[in-house]
């Protein structure tokens, strides 16, 4: 069974390699699959996003194991979470939360016969979390690992809304190429704007339409464009519109994009 | 059977984590290997020297997965080329240009069921590329995928020339270590030096002969090398020559490197 | 079996991507696993760390293929070490001098019928240690690889002292998040402060006691607790410790750390 790794360990230490060792050892069969590695440190909404666009795309019994861990050796619990026919394995600080938006079952992880005999307090995703997801993957029942729990702690997600003037959302990523991703999806913006005309508006900038492909504008010019999670992303053709806008990762909070209405 | 990935997509999205359980949904047999994916965005050339690189040393049946695609969405053709035993996936945009040079077949992907249902406008490595990468590693015949075209799209590839003063070459890349790999072959070399004395020259520094191994100069002095492609390599021992030499990856092309035979 | 990888070569170059090529070539069902390929170039004291936090979580059976070796081509010798039942591949450099602090065995690579066909002077990953790694996996008796040696190269480790004061050690690693990681482990601890007091002392630094988990102090404030290691480290919770010191890799041999006992 596949086993996933998403993490903020980067690539430089011997962190993940150490939580596969320990996998393979417990499973040798689970097939080892990498998230990303290279978050900034403990920011667990990055690793809620790159989560929430891949963990749909595997095959059902894919267990997803989820370590930027902040608060390890503290208060916060050590979760499972099972949606459909997927299995999540991390700690309860909100990095599941987009998975929280369906029927869904949490579980803390309680039963301390499927962790390492020795449990470090600075590295639960060793001691806890690997062996966790790898006797999950090697057919071992949730409950007998974990007992069910309610509320798991979530972060609150922006949410566009429809406005009189249009439709106005929120930057919820940037990505490796500068492409801003933003909350406004495809079918709303189809309700909101049945008949009108409408143009995009980001800070001092107005794209005048949302472009079928990034060639349709010069290279380097601004352009909006539905993306691959089918929201709409403002892009620069061959170009970065992060750097162009002067956005980061650090900046998107205060940042809205408005699909406004002609004559707004 | 092997799948490689070749991408430009970084290690901080998720976007080959996305292109890895669509092709492990379709062939859960798939043996999948990474060749790279920090490379600079949109630099195909960097991709094709890259594939070049590596695909060789392959079993028979490796699929490679190559997608470094700044036209994604335009009219550029998602292709399948075929040369000996292995098999290549991705853009026809030139990032193939070295499986040119002995005999292939080119295949434009024309076959929708071999896609995913719905294909974005913005990322073909998942809705296109890996789908069809993962029905040739399940075994699908290619004829049924696509349809056989004539002239993919090449960039055009420096050689190197043998003149009265010697041979004269390209940097085609520039290595992690700062080394400098240049397109002058050892077997162009000992057709033209049979019986001469020379020096290796590039720029302003003059390299007195080719080393048999780093550590025949100095530390942080520049040599010449045969390296591991059998071209000639501008190295400094335990430092980096691109450093000593203030070049890089952008600054390549204008730079030319020269065996010259002493007197000239 | 598995085989896992510890380079220097970065994660822009095909260097990894042709080792792999090459030892699926020759054993098709060897399981390939990325220890880290980002390290500093030529730091093999970095290499020996990882791998250090690594190996013992690996079944038995694995075998180890750690490449950093500035020296290639020169008069370095090739080797395997075995160390219970794992084995380990490259460069005599000391990049092992981890292993040697218990029973190991130690082999220089002879038997040029299992290295590449043609052994560059620059890549022995790809044309000894590669295929090496590759036999191994695939059950070649070590023996018949190499021949018996003494005496491989090592560094010195630097060891932790207990002195009147308390105990005094160094910092052996700088990891991703800015901890520093020293030599100093609770054992030794543990039996120089039977009953008394003391304070951890680095640089200008006093830091009143060992925390049980980050969050027991302030956001950004310095601690001291023990780590996955069993060893002593200096954090900064939800910050870098490096950072907060001005220390990183390059200078933490000149950094000490004291366990100081009160009144001293």
């Amino acid at each position: 069974m596949i086993v996933t790794l998403l993490t903020d360990f980067g690539d430089s230490d011997a962190f993940v390699a150490a939580m596969k060792g320990v996998i393979l050892r417990i499973n040798p069969a689970a097939r080892l699959i990498d998230i990303a590695h290279n978050l900034r440190p403990h920011r667990l909404k990055d690793a809620a996003w790159l989560l929430n666009c891949s963990w749909r795309f595997y095959p059902a019994g894919t267990v997803h194991l989820v370590v930027v861990d902040p608060g390890v050796g503290g208060e916060r619990r050590p979760i499972i979470i099972t949606r459909g026919e997927q299995m999540f394995v991390g700690p309860d600080n909100g990095v599941f939360t987009y998975l929280y938006d369906a029927d869904f079952c949490a579980y803390e992880i309680t039963n301390s016969r499927y962790m390492r005999e020795e449990v470090s307090k600075t590295f639960h995703g060793r001691d806890i979390f690997a062996p966790v997801a790898a006797h999950l993957s090697a057919g071992v029942e949730v409950g007998r690992i974990g007992t069910r729990m309610k509320d798991p702690v979530m972060f609150e997600v922006p949410r566009p809304m429809v406005t009189a003037n249009g439709v106005e959302g929120s930057i919820m990523h940037v990505d490796h190429f500068g492409n801003l991703i933003t909350n406004i999806n495809r079918e709303l913006f189809e309700r909101a704007f049945v008949s009108n005309s409408y143009e995009v508006v980001i800070g001092e900038e107005r794209i005048p339409k949302i472009s079928a492909s990034y060639d349709q504008v010069p290279e380097g010019s601004l352009l909006a464009i539905w993306g691959s999670e089918n929201t709409l992303e403002i892009s620069a053709n061959l170009s970065s519109a992060a750097r162009r806008l002067n956005i980061d990762e650090r900046s998107i909070d205060g940042v809205r994009v408005l699909i406004r209405k002609e004559g707004k």
